[in-house]
Formats: structure tokens, sequence, C-alpha cells
């Protein structure tokens, strides 16, 4: 396999159009969609309207004639097919630490149960969080950290609350969401799913899998800008008796009745609590619109296909450089990136960004690969392969040994 | 006193030339900057440039080399001095109700005291928080509402954390910051004020009053755009020992270790939680930058003129319709705002609106008329005075009388 028979598979490939949905930097080798999505082609000019014509123009009659008030619910409902959620099931506000405060607290309020389950390797915002309403809430109630593969037997009778990221962030390995939400329901723990690196990128099925909460990020395979706010997914079963905790006039029921008492909507916009940031939140529209009559299980195939290629050929040009493989091989088990491990991760990165290849580094020794099939190319893993052994083979990486260590993301 | 008089004194206002600063529509009467500011002249640039090139071209990149990292510290920086706070006290993200669930679930946690203080006319969201909060944290802790008059007596020995609006959003009443502040102190009660009506409004200050707590919100007089996100202000002196309860990776000490567990960090980052929406972000310092080399008192007098010129010529020509002066008279006792009341406001704003003046309705009987100095002229005042005339004097609200009710704001 050469080059040439990577150009004929993009050249066949029915999702290489989805590619000009984007604006990419030319000659730049972009892995790291997965921290922030590249941008969408319509935003510059839905941004441009929504600035001079809705906020300029309209002013404040644009919550009304420009439909600000439905933009939560309206990328909710965007969002909603690509996580097998249906319509009225999921809103965007707030970040994602936010979101998963949101639900936490509500669902540990009251109940007799003291064990808040996670997983020890899970993104820190969601340990941090959690570590912080457990302290605020008091009560007796403790943090248990998990390794992934004995969380499934750590769900018992005294668990008051689950909190799992289905993809593994630094590794990339998914964890068994239908079995842990089988074993959940069974005994009566509530779950919350973080989507961050799952949501856009492979095959989730939240209402299949009987999952009822769950939150994830818009900035990432969403292509939803940076910082964009995050949503927030409650199950049409779960949602009737979900009490808010941080109760805001953006869930309540009649908002501008500007009562003295609060009395939550009596659908997922009791999940919203203060005005939502417009102009952030209108781009998770552009961003969702780009998977506009893609079908999620040829996505997730492209997105396997890149990352096999990308780990084959790890192994036959990158393993002598001491690149190893932290992502699972078995592409049922990963999410949509490939990440090794290296002493000197951090100065590979600098490295390989400085020679227009972007990565993820990940604390302490993670170099994290991101795969969009929306808009990556076979080529693309092709030429990144290329440029990798190319900087460990010159050594370029050692420039960097000494670089003061500053966030690559 | 004619209209001619007032073209001559906004000729001769030395404010007059920053509403150049801004992008108003033709023909529009604009009363409602205090609930969504008019687009300031460099934003869509700024906001263009943002999208394009830092997203577009910079992508993941741009959190360091276009400083999206310290966009949340650089805007609150920017608030600070319009509210009399210093450098590094104030920094933007999340919602204000969401702002005010962070600061006030960290006042409350653990502490003897019971008795959490508001207004009974605060903001609806302000109680909402408070009353969601309250019956999450429970231990008998209780949500007392007292009117305005009753306040400073109302601050005891049992008061755990008092929580109040500086302005009133319906009357535009102003609270005695420094009296109420005064009494916090010597009580030990830790208060937080919500300044979303009188951040670059009126003279606010925070670091003489000895205030240790505040939040705001940035669409209003500042100007940030729709559903911009809010500030939150600790003092110097209060940020040592301020403990977060809403424990986010952005308020880590060291945010890319990815540690285990949460450290804050030891500024007001310590108030950040998740990822903030970066484009609503970026236009707060548009909105702030159009105060730049404003005197803010000689802010406040133009702002005491438009309005006294307001209720003067109601008093003429507006009291017959019975339109009757809910706003206190006295302009020290006043934020930036003129309100009245009549049965059918809602009706009457919606004729005003379709006669191109846009004032705000509030419930239930409330009509306000937002008084935004940066860019009113007191021919708008006269103006708009005589649109209320003819609308009433025609009885053109009438058609609206059966309107279904929706959101005015």
């Amino acid at each position: 396999m050469d080059r040439a028979d990577l150009e004929r598979l993009d050249r066949d490939c029915p999702l290489s159009p989805c590619r000009e949905r984007f604006v990419l930097p030319d000659g730049v080798l972009y892995f790291d969609g997965n921290s922030l999505g590249a941008l969408p082609r319509t935003a510059p000019s839905s941004i441009g309207e929504l600035v001079e014509a809705e906020w300029g123009g309209g002013l404040i009659r644009s919550w009304l004639d420009a439909g600000w008030f439905h933009l939560a619910r309206r990328a909710g409902d965007a969002i909603a097919p690509l996580i097998g959620a249906s319509a009225g099931e999921v809103a965007v506000s707030d970040s994602t630490s936010v979101n998963i405060f949101k639900l936490a607290a509500a669902l540990l309020r009251g109940g007799g149960r003291r064990k808040v389950l996670t997983e020890s390797g899970n993104f820190p915002t969601d340990m941090y969080i959690l570590e912080g309403l457990v302290d605020l809430l008091g009560g007796g109630r403790a943090l248990v950290r998990a390794p992934p593969d004995e969380i499934l037997d750590a769900i018992d009778e005294a668990t008051a609350l689950v909190v799992l990221s289905h993809v593994d962030y630094r590794t990339g390995a998914v964890l068994d969401m239908e079995g842990i939400a089988a074993r959940c329901k069974a005994l009566g723990v509530p779950a919350i799913w973080d989507l961050c690196h799952s949501a856009g990128a492979i095959p989730v099925e939240l209402n299949r899998c009987g999952v009822d909460y769950a939150v994830g990020c818009t900035y990432k395979f969403l292509n939803g800008g940076p910082g964009a706010p995050a949503f927030a997914y409650v199950s049409r079963d779960a949602i009737g008796a979900f009490e808010p905790a941080v109760t805001g006039w953006f869930g309540h029921a009649e908002q501008f009745r500007f009562e003295d008492r609060y009395r939550p909507a009596d659908s997922i916009a009791k999940c919203l609590v203060g005005s939502p940031p417009i102009l952030s939140l209108r781009a998770v529209l552009d961003g969702v619109a780009c998977f506009e009559g893609v079908d999620m299980a040829a996505l997730a195939a492209k997105s396997r296909r890149l990352s096999d290629l990308f780990i084959a050929l790890a192994d036959e040009r990158l393993a002598r450089h001491g690149l190893e493989l932290a992502s699972p091989r078995e592409a049922a088990r990963r999410g949509s990136q490939v990440s090794f491990r290296h002493a000197h991760a951090y100065a590979i990165a600098r490295a390989l960004i400085a020679n227009d290849l972007i990565p993820d580094f990940r604390d302490p020794d993670i170099l994290r690969f991101g795969i969009t099939p929306l808009y990556m190319r076979h080529v693309d893993v092709w030429d990144a392969v290329e440029t990798i052994d190319a900087v460990m083979a010159g050594r370029a990486w050692e420039d960097f040994r000494t670089a003061e260590r500053e966030a690559v993301t």
C-alpha cells in the first residue's frame, strides 16, 4: 500500500464531499478535531448575520423574532439523532462541567445511598465537579474511583450515582454503555454518561441502551466552536420525575410571569438555568448541520478505517521510535482517536505542531491523534505518519525538551 | 422647553460622540438597552476575525496564540474599573444565575447560620437559584424575603447569606449598598450583590463600600451581546479564603496537569468552572470597550438628566393617560431607567414597539424605559414621549389588548 492507494480510497469514499463543509487552513494536518472541531463553512456568514442583523438591527426583538428563545432546544433537537435520542430530550446551555453539576446535584439530593462512583481515569473536570459536590452535600457521601474493568462490579445497592465517560479522553477506550446501563437500571442507580468524546464520533444509542442522563461537549466532534455550550440529555422516561437543583429562570414553567416561586418547566427546558450565550450557541447549529445526510454507521466505519490505517502504519514505521500504542487495537473498543505513549510526548507534540501536524498532548505521556471522519482523508493519515517518522528520525523534538510546559490543547 | 432646546443639549454634550461607537437601526427609539445593549461598532469585525482567523485558521492553537485562555480574566479586568473593583477581582464566565449559584453555594457550605436573606422584589432568577440551593443543602436553611425597607433590620446574627440586587429591575430603585455592606461586615454576614442593572449604568464602588462578592450581567448596559456570559467578583480580601463549591477544571491551579484531585487556583480564576463560550465572551470586550475614556460620574450625570427629563415630560403629557410613575422621583435613589405602572402595560408595550419605540414590559403592569447614556440622546426622550402620547391618545394600544401574551423582553 502506498499514498496513491489512499488517494484512490479518498476519491471513492462517499463521505469525502463532507470535507467541503469545512474551512481548513492550507498545509496543516489537523488531528485535533476532538479538542476543537474545524470551522463549518456556513459559520462565518451565519454568525455575521446574527451579529449584524439580529443583534444590531433586531435588538431585543430578536429573542422572539429570530428565535433566540428556542435556540437551546433547537440545537438539542439537532444533536438528538446523533446520540440515539429523541427530539425534546436534549438542550444546549452552559459548559459540560456545569451540566454535570446540574444533573448530579439533582440526582444526589435526598435518598439514603452515599456512594458516588466514577472511573479512576475519568476526565478531570468530571471528577472535580463530583468531588466539590460530594463535599458540598456532605451527609457521608463519598466519591469512589474504580478502574474501568472494575466499574461493573462496583455498582451496587449502596451506589447513589454513577458518572462515566463513554470514551476515555486519553486512550480512546470505550466503556460498555449497554452493559453498565443495564446493571444500573437493575439496581435502581442513576447514571450520567459524559459523551464529550463520543457524540458525533462513534455510534451512541442512548434510548436503545436505556440511558436516562447524559451530557456532552459540542466543540469537539460536533464542530460548535471554541467553548461552545454543552448539551444535557434527560430521557423522556426520566424527565417527569427529574427535579432540578440549579433552578434558574430559563428553566421556569413560565419564565416571563416573573413569579416569586420556582416552578420547573415540564420539559427538557427544566435543565436550562440562565440566558444561554447566543453567539456561541448559534454556531452549534452550524457545527451540527455538517452531519446532515450523513449515516452515522458509515461515519463510524470511516473512523475505524482511518484509525486502523494509522495503527498499521504506526506499527510499521513509528514503533521503532518508541511510540507505544495507548489505544485499544480492537476497533470496536476504541473511540475516534489513536493515542501513543512516549516519555517525551510533550516535546514531540510541540515539534509536530512546528511541522504543521497538530495532535494533542495529554499529561503525562500521551500523544493523541483525533480522527474526524467528516473532514479527514486517508492521505492525511499517511502524511501524518510521514511527518511523525521524520520528526522522530531527525530528533527534531529534542529542541522542545526544555521548552516551558504550556497547555498544548 | 422644546425639541430644539434638546437638540442643543445633544450638540453640547461631551458624551454625544460615544453614540458613534454603536450601530443603531434607523428610525427606532431604543429604550431597552437595559435588556440588551446595542451593537458596538467594532463587534462585527472582531467576531468575524475570531471566527475566520482564530477558529478557522488557528484552530486549537488559538487557545494560546489568540489568548482564549485569558479572555475570562481579561474581560473581568476590563469591567473592574466600571464597578469600583481592581484588576484580578473579576472574571467573566457562565450566566448570572450560575454565578449566583457558584458564590452562594460556596458561602453557604458549613457554618451554623441558617437564614438566607433576599429582597421580596428581587429578580426572579436570584430567588429561584436560592430557593433551589437552600432546598438542595437542607439542614434547616430557609430563604427569607424581606421588602427593601426592612432589609437592613433583617440582617442579623442568624443570617448565613444576603443576596440583593443593587437596582430593582422593575422600578429602578437603588439599595443603599454602603449601609447594607457595613451592617453585613459588622455582623460577619457574607453578601452577594447582583449588579445586573447597575454595572455600566450608575456609579458602583465595590471596593470602597467593602463589598466582597458580586455578580452581574454583561448583555445589558455593558453591551456584550445576547446571553453574553456574566461576571463574578470576589474582593482581594475575600479571595484567599474563598473555597469554590462548583469545582471545574478551569478553576484548577494547574488545569493541564490533569490531576485527579481538585486544587483551586489562588486567584479569581477559582471562580471559573468549564470552558467559557469564546464567541460570546469575545463580544464582551467590544461591549466594555465602548466605555473607554468615559468618566463614570459624567455618564451617571447624563443618565439622571435624561431620566429627569423623561419624568418631567411624562408629568406634563403622560400622567393624563393613566401612566403612573413607578420609579423613584429622587434621582439619587434611581438606577438608569424610568418605569411606569398601567393596567394595560403589556398591550401598550406592544403598541409602542409597533410604532418603533422599544421599551420593556415587566409582569404584571410595568412599562420600563431603559436609559443608556452612552448612546441615547436628549431628543430621543422627547420623541419617545411624543410617541407614547400619540399611542395613548389614539388608543392604538387597544388593538393589542387581546394579543397573546408573549415575552416582550
